[in-house]
């Protein structure tokens, strides 16, 4: 029997799963990134548990066709090389050269939005689909395009960049440096920080009594989803301008990048229709209905699996095309 | 020796020219379109140019290697169809099948602008760059993105339509049935449209002298780059509001496909500076730095000749592939 493995680097966590040569999902392990321990640890502790994983299985290294690494930051998939995570403190970390020393085996390292949404458009919700638009809302928000099973990455590998497109009324400074970033609205720090500033201006809001220490410490978007469905009104606001924000955004999107489908990911996408209704609303009044009429709107297959599925796959598509 | 035929089929004229075989323009000959009479007629009349041309060479159109055809509208290259063009009033033309019979040769047909851009990707401004993002502002605007030689096309073929994202703060109703779309701005018919409003509001503008007809008939988007050279504060303005409105949208495009280069052509491309200034401005004011630090922004190498070039060399590229 052949293997894949496929991994997925965050901040907190490493998630590493073992495959078969389809690319179905056998097993995974979950372990804290420690970072601060440095990249050299962090590479080590990646092999270690992918050795883990495979003897768990009474496999053999041999029978594994290739590694796939999804990393965050700005990746050079070509070079195999982290050029720079902010999150993990990496500065060109030439990661496809040193786990495959360690390992003895063929490594791939792409960006870990791309591999996600490679692994929704190859066998999740975009599955069957041409041309893919995933996006990732999260802590931040990502993006990635996929057209006919190979991810399209512009110059610098630095295209499908959503987050940092600057909405008109927006005013909060991102980490990027700019100023009104989607990001700073449609990810999960932007949900909380909107009710907190509500809540500073005097707004009512049962979050404030669920969370009465100083500026809602411990708040997080999926209280905001409670909040909305007790009937709160700073919770269906916010959820409501986010969801209108990221819909005007997507609209730019869809508009140049003409998508069969829009794959939508990420811990934010739970809170479903509460954000997805007035996002599909905002899409539908921004675009030419020749786009809208053609296009599948769709949440994530694997919404905790596709970037392991997607870094094990692409990992896969590297390897035979070499 | 070898050619190559390229064409660009506008709603006035047809720009039909004859090329030796790396895609160097030899000749050319324009001639009225005629679409009032038809589709078919507009066909026999392009082979009669294209015979003409051929023999106007002493050459035999054996030696022609493939002919390239720009037309307005949605096309589908995969098929050889103009499925729409409004200017022409075409519905599902055939145009490939069809002047291939008129012609014993290889035909191919592929969107005017999509031609335009890849002409200035291939061997103009964008000779060089791996990504081209390529503006065309005319009567319209219109884009598209060549990636190492090879068209973005998108779902549909309709990736690219930066004349159809609607700009905060816009409300002119555009042809598409959308409101504020960017060609509603950046266009000549933008530009027109928004001194007539100046005007209009009473505001003093040497245009209304020059123009002294009711809603100043007969202005052009050159007269406006007139007016300006001569200090007049209304062109002025609508220039910078334009090519700020354009430095948005752009932008978008520049966050979303990560070009290496852009490159701007058309008749608007015209106004040079006065245009280009605050559109690069707003640019830079908008896009992540990394982006803006590594792009090259180049006007049309070829402004009158792109869409013939790029056709024949399109044509090229496709008989070569088959």
């Amino acid at each position: 029997m052949k293997y894949l493995v496929g991994m997925d680097v965050g901040g907190t966590n490493i998630v590493c799963g073992l495959l078969d040569g389809e690319g179905r999902l056998l097993e995974k392990i979950k372990r804290p990134t420690e970072a601060h321990l440095g990249s050299e640890h962090v590479l080590e502790a990646i092999a270690q548990t992918v050795k883990t994983l495979i003897s768990s299985r009474q496999a053999d290294t041999r029978q594994v066709l290739a590694v796939g690494v999804g990393s965050p930051g700005l990746v050079d998939p070509e070079q195999g090389i982290t050029l720079f995570a902010g999150n993990l403190g990496w500065h060109r970390v030439e990661v496809a050269k040193q786990l495959s020393g360690k390992l003895n085996l063929p490594v791939f390292v792409d960006n870990d939005v791309r591999m996600y949404v490679f692994g929704e458009a190859i066998t999740g919700a975009g599955k069957g689909y041409d041309h893919v638009l995933g996006i990732t809302l999260g802590t931040g928000v990502g993006a990635a395009v996929v057209v006919r099973g190979q991810v399209y990455y512009g110059g610098g590998f630095m295209a499908g960049e959503l987050g940092h497109m600057r909405m008109e009324g927006e005013q909060t400074t991102c980490a990027c440096g700019m100023r009104g970033c989607l990001e700073t609205v449609a990810s999960a720090t932007g949900i909380v920080r909107q009710v907190r500033e509500a809540v500073a201006q005097g707004k009512q809001s049962v979050l404030g009594t669920w969370f009465p220490t100083a500026n809602l410490s411990g708040l997080t978007a999926a209280d905001v989803s409670k909040a909305y469905d007790s009937g709160d009104r700073v919770a269906r606001e916010v959820l409501d301008h986010t969801g209108r924000v990221l819909g005007r955004a997507l609209a730019y999107a869809v508009t140049l990048f003409s998508p069969d489908a829009v794959v939508i990911g990420g811990g934010v996408a739970e809170a479903g229709e509460r954000l997805l209704a007035p996002m599909r609303e905002e899409l539908q009044r921004s675009v030419y209905q020749g786009y809208w009429s053609r296009l599948a709107i769709r949440t994530a297959h694997w919404p905790d699996d596709a970037g392991v599925i997607g870094s094990a796959l692409y990992a896969k598509q590297k390897v035979e095309e070499a």
